[in-house]
């Protein structure tokens, strides 16, 4: 390909070409083309087994496989379908796959495709009610069903003078809620003053929120993360929160909203949301509760605990994609005050007009969240609340619970591993422990006892004290966490470069980690025992490695 | 449905329900289900004619149909559809009916619809590369091939330098250039100096941008609105700019970033992009051109004189979703600067650290966009690149223009209507004219003639006199605006609420205008033809009450 200026496009191909094509929407076209996708697609879970979790290509593989320009011919779907088989599969990171462990699961199921099918059909955008009232209206039912279910505070919903709004991902919640509390407060102070709002989070909570203030015009100074410790499971201490307020008060900056989370990206960590609004209350802060991941579980009963004290927020959100089975995106947000919502985010423009929302009898969920178009996205939810109902649904995530717990008991029965953190959910933290390198080196005071003792290298770091092992093997002599740090990374990369299984890691406090996250749909009991399996070989393998070898 | 402690669901129900359904992503399941909604979509299709393009239920309607809460038991796919086509499908505006010409057009195709479903079916959250490769390689490819399309200048391409990302909108597109345009400067003048940053549009701007500016803590009094006249088409003056920014500079302030537009919302003006550069780069300034609407258009060679100038531009953005047969949503984004972006955007926690991020060797769209999670959008634009290849999907677009010049040729031709400013792409803004109402009043010399005079106040606004009417009817009196315009809002009411057609409006330079937008998908030319009918019938009946009675 050369410069622009030799494409091999015809340039004067207007008169030829008008008009004389079949319609790009011809319903019997539509029809034939359609079941064949569905095929293809129920073939793709039929199979999904065969392909490596974790794709294997190398940067740059497509390019070497695709034209560097589009067609000036129509391709049939044959062709695409069999191009889609061969170079995009191949690269695709299978997160359908019933051996996907990896960050947290984006869950599908029939019902959320159904409905994102039946939203792309209709292919409506439903900006303000007038656009496409039943898009509008279904939305802000199913936010109110939902939040029942999560046993949300009435002033949650739209029931109660609250109310609820799909939005594409949390990091839009948590910018819009954020540029809500900052516009709340400016207006009384001054616009002049943005330089002078403070945010708070952990050093926990998800990146998202940094991006977030960043984009909002937070002053980068201004963003305070309160530390969290493994003693603490890495939970928010209220009182750290308060002092930090209090200091930042006496020298004149405002507080203005507060990230707590339940279901931390790293550990599944849990913040104290009672005690943290009432600290938060008394600085008049908007407080979000990010519960993007872990919120689902809490149709349950027996975990509904965990968001204990959410009445003393001002919003909430978890996202339907990530472990409640609706196709990404869609992150479920409530708010206490959808008034401070529109009054940031509304816009008026005269092409939008119209007597219903002039009427204010209607809800515009343009005014609800950042951008000004948006998809039917409530049809995949409803789709999801209906097909399975209250009874499947906790019984789907109740099964996942009960794996990720079958996956803990191996772990434990295992005295070469540890669990790093208390599981809270379906999440397992776990790792080879310091105390499984210790015995493969007191175990070989052979030749190569020299080069381990490099490898492990004892030294004061007792970081590792604190783990929720609970058998209690012998307390081992503390040892240098890289080592043991390095150990874990190279058990990860070795399991997923086999393609087997696929699990993602964090540090925290120093502690490298592998997370177990049990949820993708078509995972059952026999993927968690193989997984478990495919992580002990890998293990076997390596540990073996400091008794057989030199060149770890 | 009393308060929450009353839900009927049972709270006891753990035990009896663990892992005994279906599996919710079963593949044979999957198939069956997924047949019947291809069907019913089909069926949609085929049938789309016999609903009234806008919906006509009032505000409510929904929640008098649907129960209080979520269902505890699984409900069929069969009654789930049955209720879709009993209550849902009443309240949707049916934007991909032959008969819709508001707004822009939401045009579908198959290919688009297909591309969603494989992109659901996978439904991988490609935030970065490592996360699913094929998702950003390919993303990155069609970027660059789209790109070659529009002939946009090498420096906007990855084989330049540039490089292409899909957003939701193009409000987010306009967030992220502004975010990134903002962040360069108060790099080189401090975060404290937020307040003196400028920004600059003009009054025909879409709306999104003060909203991106509003969220980006821009100062709400440093939004800069250049007016535009008739009398320029409403196209932006690069006088006015330089004028406005040296005050600006004079003052203190300082500009960063212009929002150009090709293809306005209102009356599809194009503003000057090239000497709109040159002014802007005088003052090192970023400039987005926004071409949401009529950027498709540009891949046709006698359309893409609309863009020149391009090559001044910092960044360009185009709604695939909008008339290139690519469902919702999908924003093309290029911008010269990749680097601006993910300066701004960019995170890097220890959960989402790589090899192949670490490498730099690839793309990590998280970096250029304002979520952390993505979807799999390339999909869809590659099969409507490839399903349609460039001459059809010319084709597609050149046959709108032609049904817009059809119904233009109409509106000439019937001395009652004119057309308010001069159609550029598939965008009709037309009226009732004044002139029709004076004719009516002068052919009525009757005993209703008191009463017309009232309605039709003669008065010395002249606005009228600039308008491109084509054929020279004799130069009407100067008529008072609010009436002709309250006739022209009273034709758009009737035309909506008949079902046969729908159309939207704007007010630009006081005059109230119809537009009439041709693009959605399944428009032929006998629809243009019915709908000029259904224009003319309920004008006949309108302009005829002048004649027939005193009550209108």
């Amino acid at each position: 390909m050369g410069s622009l200026g030799e494409l091999e496009y015809p340039v004067n191909d207007s008169l030829s070409n008008m008009g004389s094509n079949t319609n790009p929407l011809d319903p019997e076209e539509f029809r034939r083309q359609g079941h064949m996708v569905i095929d293809f697609i129920a073939d793709y879970y039929k199979n999904i087994e065969k392909h490596p979790v974790l794709s294997q290509v190398e940067p740059g593989y497509l390019k070497k496989r695709l034209p560097t320009s589009a067609p000036y011919y129509p391709e049939s779907i044959e062709t695409i379908l069999s191009d889609v088989q061969e170079h995009i599969v191949p690269g695709i990171t299978h997160w359908q796959s019933p051996n996907y462990f990896a960050y947290f699961p984006s869950s599908g199921s029939i019902a959320g495709f159904l409905g994102e099918m039946l939203a792309t059909g209709f292919n409506v955008v439903g900006f303000n009610w007038m656009s496409s009232p039943a898009a509008t209206e279904l939305e802000s039912i199913v936010m109110d069903w939902l939040g029942q279910m999560l046993r949300l505070p009435k002033s949650f919903l739209f029931s109660g003078n609250g109310g609820g709004v799909l939005q594409g991902t949390t990091c839009e919640a948590i910018l819009c809620t954020l540029v809500a509390a900052r516009d709340r407060t400016l207006k009384n102070i001054g616009n002049d003053k943005i330089g002078k709002l403070v945010v708070y989070c952990s050093d926990q909570t998800h990146c998202a929120f940094k991006k977030a203030a960043q984009i909002a015009g937070i002053h980068p100074n201004n963003f305070r993360v309160i530390p969290t410790t493994l003693s603490s499971s890495f939970s928010m201490s209220p009182e750290a929160l308060r002092k930090t307020i209090m200091a930042d008060v006496d020298a004149g900056f405002v507080p203005i909203y507060l990230l707590a989370t339940v279901g931390t990206t790293s550990t599944t960590a849990v913040d104290p949301l009672g005690p943290l609004c009432d600290v938060a209350k008394d600085y008049g802060m908007w407080v979000h509760v990010d519960a993007a991941y872990a919120g689902s579980i809490c149709i349950c009963p027996e975990f509904r605990h965990f968001i204990d004290g959410i009445e003393g927020a001002s919003s909430f959100s978890f996202n339907a994609h990530k472990w409640f089975f609706t196709t990404l995106d869609c992150c479920c947000l409530w708010v206490k005050d959808p008034a401070a919502l529109t009054k940031s985010l509304s816009t008026d423009p005269e092409y939008l007009k119209n007597k219903a929302s002039e009427s204010k009898q209607v809800v515009d969920y343009k005014d609800w969240q950042l951008a000004l178009s948006r998809r039917f996205r409530s049809l995949k939810l409803w789709l999801v609340l209906r097909s399975y109902g209250v009874e499947r649904l906790r019984g789907f995530l109740r099964s996942h619970v009960k794996m990720a717990k079958q996956f803990q008991a191996f772990v434990l029965a295992d005295h070469r591993f540890e669990v790093v953190v208390p599981r809270n959910f379906a999440t397992v933290c776990f790792r080879i422990s310091p105390s499984a390198l210790l015995a493969t080196r007191n175990a070989n005071k052979g030749p190569h006892h020299a080069v381990l003792s490099e490898i492990i290298n004892i030294s004061n770091d007792n970081n590792i004290g604190t783990t929720t092992r609970i058998s209690t093997p012998p307390p081992p002599p503390p040892l240098k966490m890289v080592s043991v740090n390095d150990l874990n990374q190279k058990l990860m990369d070795s399991i997923n470069g086999s393609g087997r299984a696929y699990l993602t890691h964090s540090v925290v406090d120093g502690i490298f980690l592998l997370r177990f996250a049990v949820g993708a749909s078509l995972t059952e009991e026999s993927h968690v025992v193989q997984a478990w399996n495919v992580v002990k070989e890998h293990a076997d393998t390596m540990l073996s490695r400091y008794t057989s070898q030199s060149h770890f």
